[in-house]
């Protein structure tokens, strides 16, 4: 089959792999129908995640068709069409049990495209597919359903919910690239009174109000005067949630928020912050980190399937699955074309 | 009356300064029968909080006898025995009424010894008194109660609370000191299966085990290495609680926690901290910060005249009133003299 | 001045009574601009209230005009314009202390129209004025203001909030009168799937899917079957919140519900309920009930202020304040009339 | 192989049934080493229990051997001593991934004894064996484990932690049989201040008082106000565990309670209680109920395994397994001859 593989940092083919084959009792093997790009891939491809190994194909996020199922699988079979979630879990360790997912010790956790072969193919093999996979209901399009493999309950469960957006709450979004908007998106369901949406970029902060953002402001903007003082009582906001992934914008988050609030990270970090806790020390502030668990991912489905949450301009540009280099190099250069999620269909 | 006065970096004086008098019709002046000092006082001493100004009497603990009410006072009366609270509560900002004092924005929070005159001093004057001070029970002695104004609801609700320890956890407290030893003793009331204490003084890890640690490291002990393997599976420990309050300390905290832990901040910080997202964005990590509300208060001298809460190693010097430089002195050099927390009695 | 009276079951006087004065520092006196009747009026004057004695003033829900203050109130003055709450609040006591107003120990709770004077007068005195009034934004209306000194917080408080109402529940609210409507609206505020609302009469339930009901049942319809084959995979409803008040409706509540679920009884009881333990007990199910503690009417004035909370069909019928007894008939026999909510206006 | 079976009301019988056998690549036979009788198996007897068919071998509650394993069982083998658990979890339903395991809709919950074969057999097969079985640590006894298939985890579960036990409250227990004395054991994990036992047997009171009751109440003296008076400010109790299973016993527990307290139903019953909602509506009251999930198993192991549980005075009769019909007869009559739980072990 053919399928984007990892040579080193700088380098990705578009090539003929062989096809996967069941290894496991658990594994399922899935025909992608339509897959996308992860600003992770770009991390491996620059070759920060050193435990990504030459030919490995990359990708963590698809929808697709099961085509062969282990002797162990139970609740799926041939032919249902699934999301293949970016964490597997093997729903027997300490953190599956408590739906941790993400942080499974049990050989799952985020491994796609990372420690085995992901979904930047053809076909894929998914381990643990019961509790791995997720069946999708009729009226979900793939392109809807393929933000629910990883930026949609990134958001909402390492953004919104370890951010406990409240009723009423001032919200900070800072970032407002796909997880971002996702987090906008996602923090509606509980009726903020408002939602502050900050990046660099006057196209994102466009979509950020579309997506929902009652105030848009520019990084320059973004002071801490500025956002308090948009805030109840200028106090500060009552959550902010980080959705870049550099020290100045979690330092932004730690200086907007108010005593008592949240900050919620969810931007993948290469470099440590400073954490100013000579001021923060007496503030009863809350800082969470967070890898997703999926856990959210059949409530999301419901929503969407339900028409309660619109993700539709989300995905900016659209492949064929052989046009994968092509879809990489707009995905990379995103700040000239504007681009936010790529998806790739089978042709 | 005496009282201890702040005259600028490292400038105190005992002397006569005027009796203090009801200025709000929710004042109340007590004498004060017990009183002790803070590691804050220190600070303030070394020119560190530059709110306290010149001829400020210091002192934010203590307990004693009601002289006299002002006129809207409604729960307290002339010779009620009282416990003068840290923090004082104006009771009706958004603040107080969610039971976060020491946020309070209606002219509470901490101000006693820092923004108005506080407890170092034959009589204080205790602003919204029906919120701030607490009726003693029959049973709880002076000294006892004394460790209540700050330094057990301290520990309890900044340490073990927003720690969120739980029956079975494995807790790591971070600094042996008298915050410290509080945060083992208040840990215990839920049951964790392992406390782990760390301090650079091997006295000060004596009283740890004294207090209820199961395991007691010297700071050269305590690395990451043997303190995860000490916790479950090795993953790390479920709760740290940092009592020290430099960056070291902390940053021990952020590195032995277990994916899915907490990092329980009590510690008063000068200068900021590295925080290293570039490994925690991916472990489901809480850090928390917090000042006192002394909400727990009430609930902490039930424990203690339950008997339920044993606090008798905390003080190790005592003093009278009038011994106040010695008592000073001996604290500031606590490191020699085995200083924990010192009692200063009226005579 | 003008108020309504009670001079035991059945009979109701509007005349002359004396003006309120200043009882108690912390007393403000009101000037009544708008005021409505509540179900609970229409108990006490079956007589079901024994506590309410002879010559009382009825009514516990105002928005009003402060005129005079005692000299202990600190944060209203002279000309503020004022949501006088139904629930008092001594701001003291152990419930006070955490935001559980409605259970005051100290003098507060349900007080207004019930132990003292209540509302529906021209004037009305409120104890514990700084922590029982609410100041107005200017944005929102009498009208709108007057449906927050009560029914909102209640339904939300009692209704949404025990009843741990999240993102994608299924919902079912039993009774469509202004508490189940209130309910509805509110509950919108946590995004669920679906919310099913049951009534014996068609228009309550034309008018709760214009609250955003998106199934409306008769109680005939409402079978437990019929229930439960609306909610997810047919196991039950996440949530049934209980807004009649009789033994009935309380039982298809927990006839209704999934296991897991909550049942949050919001309606005023005059008689025993059975409780089906035979059935319930393997079922995991949550049960609350609760009186109103008004914690979240700043939120939700905040809401109606920011056009967030849209209540504008819950009045039904307007009056002059002195056209008081025929506002008691009307609202007495709503279901003649069509009645939700009456509100009585200063001309 | 010898096992009990169930062959209609009040039949039972110990002798020959064929050795079970892999049905299910998920499956594992354990060879039973020590087994005990639950007060749900007296209710099968009684017919309580029409799912339980004739020739059912009952039992839900073991340590054992494991002797086989299926073909998809991945972290067990052969060998492994093993705590079988009275609930089976398929690991992949809603309520599973949530560790609701007791409410599993994928063929697991409370099946052994109940819809499949049991445990009071020589061997017995255990389906979902990775998610139901529990590997023991090595300084655990055959009988302290066996307290732990069900007794424990039921009453901490069910009782304490869905009772929300806390520092410093009151706690009433009522009923002081296994359940009843499991709960006082768990309840004070959390440190209550107070623990009120209550239960018709003065033997049973006092083994109460042995499990860390502080006061121990006959039925007679247990009347709403001798309870009340025993609580904080004679509120009532913050928690009241039902641990019986009649209507008195749960309606008792809804008169104690303080306003804002839980009532956590553990006990089975038969029939339905009087929940009198004419005085409850208005008073915060929280009712749960529950089967257990046995998802503290794993935490309540490790307490036991350090010592830090006590639940040495639960078994007060031992047998071989042999005596099965023996042990039986003295369980059924436990009031004449002081029996809690009886242990029953291979020979």
């Amino acid at each position: 089959m053919k399928a984007l593989t990892y040579h080193g940092p700088g380098r990705r083919t578009w090539g003929d792999v062989p096809d996967p084959v069941i290894q496991d009792a658990e594994d399922a093997i899935v025909r992608v129908d339509a897959v996308t790009i992860c600003g992770t891939d770009l991390h491996i491809l620059k070759g920060d995640v050193p435990e990504v190994t030459d030919g490995r194909v990359l990708g963590h996020e698809a929808v697709g068709t099961v085509v062969q199922t282990g002797a162990a699988v139970r609740t799926l079979k041939e032919g249902d069409r699934v999301l293949v979630s970016c964490i597997s879990a093997c729903g027997r360790c300490a953190y599956c049990r408590t739906a941790t997912y993400g942080q499974c010790t049990g050989g799952g956790g985020w491994i796609l495209g990372h420690l085995i072969d992901g979904t930047q193919a053809e076909y894929v093999r998914t381990p643990f597919a019961d509790n791995s996979l997720h069946r999708l209901p009729a009226g979900v399009s793939d392109e809807t359903a393929l933000l629910l493999a990883d930026i949609l309950p990134t958001s909402y469960e390492v953004g919104v919910r370890k951010g406990q957006v409240e009723p009423g709450d001032t919200v900070a979004v800072v970032g407002a690239g796909p997880i971002g908007l996702a987090a906008i998106t996602t923090a509606r369901l509980y009726s903020p009174a408002r939602i502050i949406a900050v990046d660099l970029a006057p196209s994102r902060l466009d979509a950020a109000k579309r997506a929902g953002a009652d105030i848009a402001l520019t990084s320059a903007e973004a002071t801490e005067e500025a956002v308090r003082a948009l805030s109840r009582d200028g106090r500060g906001v009552d959550v902010a949630i980080e959705a870049v992934g550099v020290p100045e914008t979690f330092e932004l988050c730690t200086r907007v928020v108010r005593p008592g609030g949240r900050v919620a990270n969810v931007g993948v970090h290469g470099k440590p912050a400073t954490l100013h806790l000579e001021d923060l020390w007496i503030r009863d502030v809350t800082i969470t980190t967070g890898l997703v668990d999926t856990s959210s991912t059949p409530l999301l489905l419901d929503m969407v399937a339900a028409g309660r949450l619109d993700v539709s301009e989300l995905v900016t540009h659209r492949f064929g699955l052989d046009e994968m280099q092509e879809a990489y190099d707009v995905f990379a250069d995103a700040g000239a074309n504007g681009a936010l999620k790529v998806a790739l269909f089978r042709t």
